[in-house]
């Protein structure tokens, strides 16, 4: 009876465990998808990082925008960074 | 006509963007069910962090994962981890 119950216990584990491998399946999957995009958006002559900025920077709200780039002018100011 | 260009290309950019940007959306949504199963996991008394180290070791091949045990032995006596 013990043992049966070790046997439920380990097959609810692996079942948690497969259920996250299948899931980090779609998303491996989803980030191939992505790379495709950005990979045909450089075949039509895009800058992928330019476009990789512009999508982190669409993310952030236009005063959380604003303040990102005020610092990144101080940051640059201190540095010496022309 | 060179305006109705721009305006073309500046549309095809948007959607790229924009198909990137669904992209990113279906893959955090993922990330958000891998955290939820993991929750129900630890509600059922599962160790999550283990869990995580598990299924990092089922992507490995058992050569590979021989190897990496191996090689963590190797550096935990080089740093006199018991």
């Amino acid at each position: 009876m013990a043992e049966e119950e070790a046997t439920t216990t380990d097959q609810q584990l692996r079942l948690f465990i497969e259920r996250v491998e299948r899931m980090e399946e779609e998303k491996k999957g989803i980030s191939d998808d992505i790379r495709d995009i950005y990979s045909e958006a450089k075949s039509q002559g895009y800058d992928v990082k330019i476009m990789r900025q512009i999508v982190r920077l669409r993310k952030l709200k236009p005063e959380e925008r604003k303040e990102m780039e005020m610092l990144i002018e101080t940051y640059k100011a201190a540095l010496g960074i022309g």
